[in-house]
């Protein structure tokens, strides 16, 4: 443990750390760990899509030709087949275009511009505060932020965010309007919200009559190990509490078929789509179609996609497993780090010791080693304890995901070490009871 | 002439069209000439996308992996082709997905929510007009209404709107901040602006610093005559001008290869894509680049595009043909009516008798004969005359063309006789100089 040790052993250890270091940055890596994107391999699972439709297919089961205009819900044969996925009514669900992110930008768009169902007026005339569980999705934020929508940080823990906090805040203040949440697999942290988390936040009564939980389940299919978790039915449960039209639900093909080349889609209850639709018949006259039909040809069914996402399982569980090995070798034994170990998702949270995670990133990018910036998964970039970092493991190669790590630890270490000699780090270590994520050591 | 008829001589004309109409009723039709749809047979020109990229095809020339996340501006082979088309800097183009309409709201949106380059403050915290050529485009209105723009109407020649009527309007008034532009075979009546209209709304002086054109170049490769005229530079008359961005420009392949499944595009100065690009990123990681690869390998280069529009043209051109000549043979010798010959583009735009468009569009209905409703081609559907009536011949085969124009040509009769007979249509068939579009009998 590295509070344990004395000055000397401190400068002792310094000393070898720096070395290993300056040994670590002449090696010239150039090593990337900074975005949750699918690796070549996994792309290639789904190198199917590349010849479809095929040649003369362009209708779909009902006869429509695709090619047209128009459709502006979807696919049907598509629609079914993520609705049975999501666990929700394929009526309550739209196929769009390549990007959640921007169905997304365009429902909050809406709001502000228009007022969702329920508003006393719409969003862009009067104060907007949306709840941010900590840490969280950079690009969420960074959409929030653009909208001038104020952020407010709240807790989250391995089983969802913190219900109680959540609650109080939305009882008194009605400029309280949204909730992001990434329900299965959280970015970063792969919490996954237990269904007693879901009822309280489909339940608990607010100050504002237009709140909106943004249920962004990105990665709601994509497990990491043989439990299969089946996603909660949140449309459902806020029905039957009362506030049907209380959630935006979010998903999309990104991380299964082709993460520029996908589907989207938005989930809501009848009264939200209906007024979702009609801003975006203002938009655009329909999604592509074709893409759609491709992805239904592709995928069969939704056994199908299931089986593609267990071939992913196959080529990245071991990346996460690599991840825990070498920080749990290298790391372990000082006591100045905790990390996550999701069973899903794309991400493992890595805490370091407080007021060293710009360190860290520092170092790791003079030594050839790209991360995300520390406090990207805060609001404003803002982490009180500048501890945070997020990995990203499934995007580089085994050997280079091991080396990163590898070299990323040396920095976490160098940089923990740096701080108790310059006394400003007597805490390292001692903040293991506060740990975010689902499981952590 | 119907003006020279007697009364006797028009009850005599009523009775054998009544009886015409009641003949064509009874024939159980049911043709659709509202919306500017290509034909199946228009489509099947691009099936080729259909099994493109190809086994294994998914990068670009510089060797990306378009199937990851990335690449906001789009595939740069595709940006080259349609610069050349376009007659503008490929640089200062970018590929959108499958709806340049999605484009102009994005854009506008934009604009609202921060204001655009040179604004004082974003459009939503002031009032906005926007100047509306008319007839125009039913969908720029109905956006620009949903966004809550003050819409003003000012009137279209052939050579493109009243540069007179808008340099007066925008000249005093900084709430008028943009005006809508379909410079190229004008929606619907076939204008085409003239270099020197183009190089006077680039010119004029607008009270507001942050006035924008709506240049929706949507028909701009859209020929229906030997004639392929060049699109007028209209960035670089506008930067020659001083005023660099004055021009926000729209384009697609929507009526190039598959109306829902092909691809848009924004064309703007260096710092208005800057700006664009800087929003843009916020709503999403990149356009569908599979499907930008798909177009460039279908179309090759430019010349192939321009290929492809002669074959549109094979199919097209005769229903443009059969419309002119039933018209002309049915409503020619009566002077009720006065209607475009365009030269390229998907609309023919028709003016009957004052007041009696809508009593046309609801004879046709009962008729089996969809027909746009009247009105939609001006701001708030308000035709103040209640005369033009849009024909969009593309989609229906040729003899489902012709058959529509002569029932409608019957409804045209009917209706400008009934109105003669109740006195209250004495002016029809006066108004010949005052008729829009390009060239009119």
């Amino acid at each position: 443990m590295l509070s344990e040790l004395s000055r000397d052993q401190l400068t002792e250890l310094h000393g070898s750390l720096r070395a290993g270091y300056d040994e670590l940055r002449g090696r010239g890596l150039s090593l990337d760990l900074t975005r949750g994107k699918p690796s070549a391999q996994q792309l290639d699972l789904s190198n199917g899509l590349l010849e479809l439709p095929g040649p003369g297919v362009y209708r779909d089961a009902a006869g429509t030709d695709l090619r047209n205009y128009g459709g502006l819900t979807g696919l049907p044969e598509l629609r079914a087949i993520f609705g049975e996925l999501l666990n929700l009514d394929p009526g309550l669900l739209v196929a769009a275009n390549n990007s959640s992110l921007a169905v997304m930008h365009d429902s909050l768009v809406f709001s502000l511009l228009h007022g969702p169902v329920g508003a006393e007026r719409p969003w862009k005339d009067q104060p907007v505060t949306f709840l941010c569980p900590t840490p969280g999705y950079d690009r969420h934020f960074a959409l929030t932020d653009s909208l001038g929508i104020r952020m407010v940080p709240v807790g989250i823990g391995p089983d969802g965010p913190d219900v109680d906090e959540i609650a109080r805040l939305v009882a008194d203040d009605p400029s309280v309007k949204g909730l992001w949440a990434v329900p299965t697999y959280a970015n970063p942290t792969g919490a996954v919200y237990t269904p007693e988390v879901v009822r309280a936040l489909v339940s608990m009564p607010t100050a504002a009559p237009d709140f909106r939980i943004l249920w962004d389940n990105a990665y709601a299919l994509h497990h990491l190990t043989d439990r299969e978790i089946t996603p909660v039915d949140v449309l459902g449960l806020a029905a039957e509490a009362g506030h049907p039209d209380r959630v935006f639900g979010y998903a999309s093909t990104s991380k299964i078929t082709f993460a520029g080349g996908g589907v989207a889609f938005f989930a809501a209850s009848k009264a939200n789509l209906d007024w979702y639709l009609a801003h975006l018949g203002k938009r655009t006259i329909g999604p592509d179609k074709i893409n759609q039909l491709r992805h239904v040809l592709f995928f069969g069914d939704a056994e199908g996609v299931r089986s593609l996402m267990r071939r992913h399982r196959g080529l990245i569980a071991e990346k996460f497993a690599v991840v825990d090995r070498v920080l749990s070798e290298r790391l372990g034994e000082h006591g100045v780090a905790h990390w996550t170990e999701p069973e899903g998702g794309y991400f493992i949270s890595l805490d370091v010791a407080d007021h060293t995670a710009t360190r860290v990133v520092a170092l790791c990018k003079e030594a050839g080693i790209a991360m995300t910036p520390a406090g990207s998964a805060f609001p404003y970039g803002r982490d009180p304890r500048d501890r945070n970092i997020r990995i990203a493991p499934t995007f580089p190669p085994l050997d280079q995901v091991a080396a990163a790590i590898d070299g990323l630890a040396t920095c976490v270490l160098l940089a923990a070490v740096e701080a108790r000699l310059a006394g400003d780090g007597q805490d390292a270590g001692s903040d293991r009871e506060e740990v975010v994520g689902s499981t952590s050591r």
